[in-house]
């Protein structure tokens, strides 16, 4: 796998100026809470005590999944591939969500079972027509997990180039919380009836059989945590080693990354053990209501914007979490001080 | 005090087509979480099945405490008027917010202890500079108190007439803490030490003072909970009746009233004993990190939007949370149907 270069955000002098900063606005120390320790963030990412957001960008990476043939969702993996059509015709909630707050948004087709015409909002990533069943092989091969990696970072790149300073990355693969799933297992080193959730709808019936499916599968591979790619490899899916590599690209390139739901989430599992800094530059928008987003996110010190119980996908719980960015840049580079203002300090 | 005639929300055949609508959206069951009863909520108040949001409009009325006088507060009362200038001047974070998120926005004079010059942004409804000292006296009259509900309706009804879908109300008043912690015991019956909490920063010697100067208070006024104006005069404020009867003349207009923090959500709880049908139009828009916020919201049955440990007031929470009711209108409004798409339902 190709290496990246991506430094800690960690600035003390700057740290120092942001407080200063942040304290000198005219309101009672710390009362923008969240808004406060979300200024001083991007202020560190962006190393400025004023920050800017600009173009940010929503990339949706689709792909589809072997392990569906072992009935783990309630929908067909024909599903994957029409999202991906309404993705393109502008109907789905993540290009409703992604038209109010003005995100670039591309879907990049990782690996879906079907065949697409060219698109302005498509790029073509394809690395198959879906992962092998993870329940009796690999869901791909190491050469095709770096390959993925190495495009991902790559489709992130070209994005920054374009002006990008927020990155936001979702996804669509019918069967995709399986991977996600067994990723949590292995890298956070919990029992899979822990990690496993109803994805799509799952009954109480389809839960317990994807549970014995998934523990299998588990069994069979003997990856350990400390093997992040070839669990990655193992339980796939393509779209979820492309946000890795995406992940890693962006932080290397000092880009604020906007965190969404269980899928996105495990792809940073999997970044965050081959590079454990890639965690200061990723804003973590909501906690989902799949069981075991919570858990992954404690797995990672993450507090969470919004909860909201999502359990969409696409990047939404991401970009609806984007307007808090905006409102923490705003309050910074333009509130008044207590001095400029006129204002009375604390009396003590 | 004048009558107010406010319709409930409830209507079954809207509720059952608005159910039916969201469910054929391109996403699985309830996904949306949140953002899907809050558009059931919208198209209620509304009364349709494609709820618009228009114009949302911030007021905030700022009014002067005489219980001030008693050390309750860490800053000066003087900072309730330099906070309006600041308002007026665009550099509190309420404007920064505002100005983010298009709202248009007001600062009420309720009863500021200073004299302010015309301005395009200020409403002068000045009922005195300040209230009493209610440790000793009620905090205004029974009849200061109907005009300030009586001038907050009709603030409201002149930004209903100008357009304003979406009312948020905010406040600035030091001291108004300590209001607002009396009606809360007195409202939902809880021992004051529940209901106090450190306002702009008290130290735990301060706050030790404010709990002793409001139990004091308290036993002196003999209000009940089925006294709603009775405690509303006893401790104040005027800017907090004003936004009882801003709530009221809302509601009765159905539009829908964004609640923001401790202050705001103490005023719905006097409007709510009055009239509990105004409860309906209101999305709560934050937890607040002032202690007694969440008991007040439990009391209503409320679920926050956010929670972002905010406590500065001044309506920044309820315009935070603004653009998720502009999420949950555009999803009801601009998805793509299973249908419309061409997406397959579930496979059981």
């Amino acid at each position: 796998m190709q290496t990246f270069h991506i430094e800690p955000t960690h600035n003390a002098p700057l740290q120092a100026a942001l407080v200063n900063h942040i304290n000198q606005k005219t309101k009672p120390l710390g009362a923008l809470g969240r808004l406060e320790t979300l200024a001083m963030q991007l202020g560190l990412i962006q190393q400025t005590e004023q920050p800017v957001l600009q173009q940010p960008t929503m990339l949706v990476f689709a792909g589809d999944h072997g392990i569906v043939e072992e009935g783990v969702s309630p929908y067909p993996q024909a599903v994957t591939a029409q999202m991906v059509l309404n993705f393109l015709n502008g109907g789905a909630a993540i290009n409703v969500f992604a038209r109010q707050h003005s995100f670039d948004l591309h879907v990049v087709d990782s690996g879906v079972n079907a065949v697409f015409q060219p698109h302005p909002l498509l790029i073509d990533a394809k690395l198959g027509m879906g992962t092998e069943n993870f329940r009796h092989q690999p869901a791909m091969t190491a050469d095709q997990c770096a390959q993925a990696i190495t495009r991902g970072a790559q489709i992130a790149r070209d994005a920054i180039a374009q002006g990008c300073k927020v990155l936001a990355l979702g996804e669509m693969g019918i069967g995709n919380t399986s991977s996600a799933s067994c990723l949590m297992s292995v890298l956070c080193g919990l029992p899979m009836h822990q990690c496993v959730g109803r994805g799509t709808g799952l009954s109480d019936k389809g839960l317990q059989h994807k549970l014995s499916v998934l523990t299998s599968a588990l069994q069979m591979h003997h990856v350990s945590a400390d093997e992040p790619l070839q669990a990655l490899a193992a339980f796939g899916g393509f779209e979820i080693a492309m946000m890795v590599g995406a992940l890693l690209a962006a932080a290397e390139a000092r880009t604020t990354l906007l965190i969404d739901g269980f899928i996105a989430t495990s792809a940073l599992l999997v970044a965050a053990k081959l590079y454990p800094q890639v965690v200061d530059y990723c804003v973590f928008a909501h906690c989902s209501d799949e069981s075991g987003h919570s858990m992954m996110l404690s797995h990672l010190n993450a507090q969470p914007l919004l909860h909201l119980s999502l359990r969409l996908g696409e990047g939404t719980g991401a970009v609806l979490a984007y307007p808090l960015l905006q409102s923490a840049v705003a309050f910074l580079n333009e509130m008044a001080s207590f001095e400029s203002a006129g204002v009375s300090g604390q009396i003590q």
